[in-house]
């Protein structure tokens, strides 16, 4: 199943994406039950499902079986995609967590060496923006780059899992977008400001569960800028896999439903080429990914002034 | 004003301190209002409390002043903290913000150079843990050491405020032990992964309201490790002072109520020692805030065995 978020007018729902429609899960449900029950056991939120996944997916699964007798009953389940906003499938994960490095010819485009065990950084929820939402580009830097990232969506509390248990710790897949202020990034030694400004976690467009993808180490992973082809790749490049990253994080931090784990991305960014390309007001970012999607958004210039003396000397 | 989140059997509270007692926010509320009103205006979350902290911040004080009268009526209203479980005063912030060498001796201790901008890092919310609670040690550490910070505790929206803004977006301020895994810190070369174990952020006990702290760069801090003191300072040696890093930070994030920013630590870590002390089961680790509090939590080993291959080398 393919999840998304949207909201038609001012109310947001969660659907399944049926080609170019996408069923709205909570009519769904209140039609299935002919009205009869107040209470839903579908949330309207993802993380809130994948939390109640184990006996929520059944359900789902029955439910979109007999949807046909359903959706003849009333046109309100069912929307074009194009007719509605998308949102992030995941408002408010409790981490996105982001593996540096983990494609070789990256490492060699960025100058830096491969790393002997994952390199992990952050980004925090403000950064989340959905499918077609601009990212902006932040007052105090002038070097945004961008990053096609496979991303794991994790299914239920995983702590101490090794490689062998890791995928059933998995619930699916989506694309973030790690947009990097290379500047403040590599100014700052550490990279959690340079990753986090708002809107530079672009994510989904969808969140696919990962029986419809399959082998997660054998999908083409591809960004176009403005059209053209800036990175071009597949999963099986990857250096530290998915059950390793999962099981690798999981010995010191307690992995929840709903985490988000970029893996990586691989050559291509914009800081690796000559000469060096940055995003700019207009321009057009799109990210596929084999049997995921494709993620789209576009650049926009913030027009606001510097507020802050931000080049301070330091006080002592 | 003292808030603090509370457990009485399975029951969560917020409350507020006086002295050796704690005042049930809600219950005091409820007994307000001679049962007539349903509803309350008093979330029993203090992060939601802050995104409402403009109205609900004059209706919490007029509940106090009339308390007397109150409290008479009913026992329930008022808990002996010695009788109670202290838990996090924030659970789940959106954002923890670590800004690291900000003590200019710390950075000495350290051998790293002064930074001429704040250096940016993140915890995640698994990592927080409350008064009491336990500091597990990660069985993939050796190296664990404790860090002393004032925490600010942010109350509105915050985007591109200047310094001299900066204040009215500052809801009070806390305490954080910024837990940290030198190994991990340091071999990863991002900080992300050592500094965000779960436990690796005991927070509190209380978040105390701005107006009782007064100014935030006048106050002793210090650390106890087993009744010896580590860390001992004043805030007024802070290198970049809490109005800019507010305004720093907010240049390119938002800032949202109940968002965790942790100021910095003094010199006396474990690892600036010579020979190092690193954390041991059974240790009892005490920080205080002159006008915050004192934050005590205990060590604790994880008798769990490593069940991955966390040394992997490169698969290339």
């Amino acid at each position: 199943m393919k999840f998304v978020a949207f909201r038609t007018q001012s109310e947001t729902h969660l659907g399944v994406v049926k080609e170019n429609h996408i069923l709205d899960l909570h009519t769904l449900e209140k039609l299935s039950k002919n009205n009869n029950s107040a209470a839903f056991f579908i949330a309207n939120d993802l993380k809130q499902l994948i939390e109640q996944s184990e006996t929520v997916l059944p359900y789902v699964r029955t439910l979109l079986k007999n949807k046909d007798e359903v959706s003849e009953k009333s046109g309100d389940v069912l929307f074009l995609i194009s007719e509605v906003e998308i949102l992030a499938p995941i408002a408010q994960p409790e981490k996105i967590i982001c593996v540096g490095l983990n494609y070789l010819d990256h490492c060699k485009e960025t100058g830096l060496e491969p790393p002997a065990s994952p390199v992990i950084f952050s980004k925090y929820a403000n950064a989340i923006i959905g499918e077609n939402a601009a990212i902006e580009l932040p007052i105090n830097s002038n070097q945004v780059d961008f990053e096609a990232e496979l991303a794991i969506v994790i299914g239920k509390e995983a702590k101490c899992v090794t490689e062998e248990e890791a995928e059933d710790y998995i619930f699916g897949y989506t694309i973030m977008n790690d947009v990097s202020a290379r500047d403040l990034q590599f100014t700052d030694g550490q990279w959690s400001r340079g990753k986090s400004a708002d809107t530079f976690a672009p994510i989904g467009p969808t969140v696919v569960t990962k029986d419809e993808v399959g082998d997660p180490h054998n999908l083409d992973i591809s960004l176009c800028l403005n059209d053209e082809i800036m990175q071009q790749s597949n999963t099986k490049n990857l250096i530290f896999n998915i059950p390793y990253i999962v099981s690798f994080l999981s010995q010191s931090m307690t992995l929840k439903p709903g985490d988000i784990i970029a893996t990586g991305t691989p050559p291509g960014v914009g800081m690796g080429r000559n000469p060096q390309i940055w995003l700019k007001d207009g321009d057009q970012v799109s990210i596929t990914i084999e049997k995921i999607g494709t993620l789209s958004n576009h650049v926009k210039k913030n027009h606001s002034k510097l507020r802050a003396s931000i080049k301070k000397e330091i006080q002592i």
